[in-house]
């Protein structure tokens, strides 16, 4: 196996340079080859995936329309170009002394390990947001597929390698290794450079662990845990209790609660108004069926840390979706419920899966001092009226030290794929101070070079004089192309 | 000592949140009183740093005027704004469905602890560029002092202190530690959210070792070991071997070789051309004094890395600095060399001080095997004649590989504080996908958080309607302000 993947890693860097003298427009080109085969190949995706997980078609087509959208989105990143961060300093005097011309731009980090992620086998997977971020750099990308979707992944992957190879793309542009051992071998090779992972808390600890053992360490972007508070304030309790309880029931129970935004936790206010919104989403989350689990390890996990949070002192079942539905790898809904002075990080442990605890406030303070016990999210989320300036002001505040979305209103499942996303946020949401949805996903992947007092044909076009065509920062005066 | 450090780093957590709310305009006013104050006190500041390190009067009031310049420098990156990537994704409808509104702006990513260096006790310790980058994104610093300059730190700390609170600043912005253990709490302390380093590749693990072993591991900016090579051509040995040499033994020697971008292994091609170009700089080398070492550490290390470089099978050791000098932790420069072909993983270690390898190679090939083994690092230089264009651009590109500064008939010493700087490269010589001089050296102590359909008075000035007199993307298109 370890020759395998040696022959895989070599192969990637030997792609390195290629792939990057290619350029920013036969990148794009790419990228748009491979949105349009995948959407050429559209019903064969969709049903093997469907045959392989439990997410259903409705979700599975909508999901390779992302993954067609986030391939064009990053086309449009190398069209643009200001991810590059373009600078030139010309030369000339400054209070330290004669200055050389110094032109800086960011530059492809090298081969990439994308690790598949399990609830999202095209936008998180082989085709997903991590391959084409990284291609989209100009880094040769080796996928470690997921082992719930392996037809899934052999399919998207023979689909894009195709699209690269029509376009003469250079051997070693892509890569799938399957396995534990090979993700692992993977991660240890000297080759790799740089590692992006959507997964269990253990298994990106697992993995960080093996970076930290390498002689060179790397970067490792790991999308770990997330507990996604919601704070809904009295008065919004009273004004659209029911609207709220309908929302976020929804939210929880969508892809049987096996997205990474799904809201763990919901700060409720004591009094009659929060007991009408507890008990109407109680109702919902009882009349709700059971999903199915992605896998079995899902499947486990999700019995074993919902019957742990469920016999936490404090803590109390307060509603469990239909029995009645059949099959392997049910999961039913689950609605708990502790007072707010209870919640003990115990209770703040990460269930993935429909369950989600209600913690009920008596008081801001109340509030507050649980809000400061809780680890980081990739979302917060308020839930407020107008009127309450201050509170969402103060609210936002604590939210942001603990996220990176802050929500209004809304819910936080339903990551929209756009310029201004940002999809992570401490740790143990991630471990790294960038997002993995979105254009500046790009940056995960990319490194800065300085050339000093270089000749113009050794300079990346974009650091050559004249008009480059890419927003670039002049003697320190940031320019837009004409 | 723990609660001595858990003290400084309460505090500084308090005073993170404080900071951000001054803004841009007042941090730009707090690091231009601190650079103004710092100059103002530059004869004290040079006094004592030049009894407490053997760097000379001259050169320390040149790092004072680099050091006032960088505070100045991350001012203007704060008036121009478009450090915190500022993006805005009006709600609409989108191939997915509707999307919501979307503000994305980088924030403070929380306390951060900096180590000074010993060799730039100045510009690289206590009111270096790590502070002032910090303090400019937001963050509170504590540093760790150097042990070398103990009261050139206390100095300035001070003096950065009252320029601080003379503008009524937040109390924790600023902390100062003295000692090993005090520097290794720091990192370990749960309030710190990261870490700037400059110093020795086992310092550097061993502090990454901490990291690793925190419950949330935060991001460790190491700038560690390097050995920027330089590749001589044959032409350029033959036009102006005399001024390659000359140059050469200049940039060694500077700092008595105590810098990160002291070359440390230069190739010169066989013959009688680069026979003269050896011979010249042994001549300099022989005539050089020696200089002196800023502490013991570094004068016992280089001792025996030198002693070690010397008596490795192939070395030999061509010129050694002149005897006569007196005095304690004498540093003597060094020229070894050895041939290119036998250039072993051994010869590659950094040697901290005025030592310098000279390889020789008889052919292109021999040169490029020998560049493949070499480790990366902070720069690579290309000493060649403008006729050589194919040599020029595969060296360059061989060079940018292994380093993140690629400069072309010059010598790596002496790094420019400006926008397109890089001082940062792959491991050892960064660990990081960033620099630690010049204006993008904020971006360490940042992180990305999006709002989401957040009521205006909410967002922060630069993501509010309307003119916000930065830089920003709006719905993909980057406009400057008006």
């Amino acid at each position: 196996m370890t020759d395998e993947i040696s022959k895989l890693t070599e192969a990637a860097a030997t792609a390195a340079p290629a792939l990057d003298r290619r350029g920013r427009e036969w990148r794009a080109t790419l990228l748009r080859a491979i949105a349009d085969e995948l959407e050429a190949r559209r019903e064969d995706i969709v049903a093997v995936a469907d045959s392989e997980t439990s997410l259903g078609g409705a979700r599975l087509g909508g999901e390779l329309t992302r993954t067609g959208y986030q391939a064009r989105l990053f086309a449009e990143v190398l069209d643009e170009g200001s991810y590059l961060e373009a600078a030139i300093d010309h030369a000339g005097d400054t209070p330290m002394g004669p200055g050389p011309d110094l032109r800086r731009q960011l530059v492809p980090i090298g081969p990439v390990a994308v690790f598949g992620a399990s609830n999202f086998p095209l936008a998180f997977s082989v085709p997903g947001g991590d391959t084409v971020s990284a291609l989209a750099a100009g880094c040769p990308v080796i996928v470690k597929a997921h082992p719930s979707h392996p037809e899934t992944s052999r399919l998207t992957f023979d689909i894009m390698w195709q699209a690269a190879h029509r376009l003469d793309a250079p051997d070693g542009l892509l890569g799938i290794v399957f396995g534990q051992d090979a993700g692992a071998a993977l991660v240890a090779d000297p080759r790799v450079k740089a590692v992006g992972f959507t997964g269990s808390l253990s298994g990106g600890r697992a993995l960080l662990d093996i970076v930290g053992a390498r002689e060179d360490p790397i970067p490792f972007y790991g999308e770990l845990a997330s507990l996604n508070p919601i704070v809904v304030t009295a008065a919004a309790t009273r004004e659209r209790g029911t609207q709220i309880a309908e929302g976020l029931v929804a939210s929880i129970t969508a892809s049987a609660g096996q997205l990474c935004t799904k809201p763990g936790l919901v700060f409720v206010p004591s009094g009659s108004a929060g007991d009408s919104v507890v008990a109407r989403a109680a109702d919902l989350v009882g009349q709700a069926g059971a999903g199915t689990a992605l896998n079995d390890r899902i499947h486990a996990a999700y019995g074993e840390i919902g019957g742990r949070l469920s016999r936490l002192p404090g803590v109390s079942l307060i509603a469990e979706g239909s029995r009645s539905t059949e099959g392997p790898l049910r999961i039913r809904p689950r609605l708990l419920s502790v007072a707010a002075a209870e919640l003990t990080a115990d209770a703040t442990e990460e269930c993935f899966g429909p369950a989600t605890i209600i913690a009920r406030y008596d008081s801001d303070t109340e509030l507050h001092d649980a809000l400061g016990r809780l680890p980081a999210s990739l979302t917060g989320t308020i839930h407020a009226e107008p009127s309450e300036r201050d509170r969402i002001t103060e609210l936002a505040e604590v939210l942001r030290a603990k996220a990176g979305r802050v929500l209004f209103d809304g819910f936080p499942t339903g990551v929209l794929v756009s310029w201004a996303q940002t999809h992570g946020g401490p740790w143990p949401s991630t471990n790294s101070q960038h997002t993995s949805v979105g254009t500046s996903a790009i940056r995960r992947f990319l490194r800065p070079v300085t050339w000093q007092n270089a000749p113009q044909f050794v300079l990346p076009p974009e650091l050559r004089d004249g008009d480059a065509g890419v927003p670039r920062r002049i003697d320190g005066r940031l320019r837009l192309p004409r």
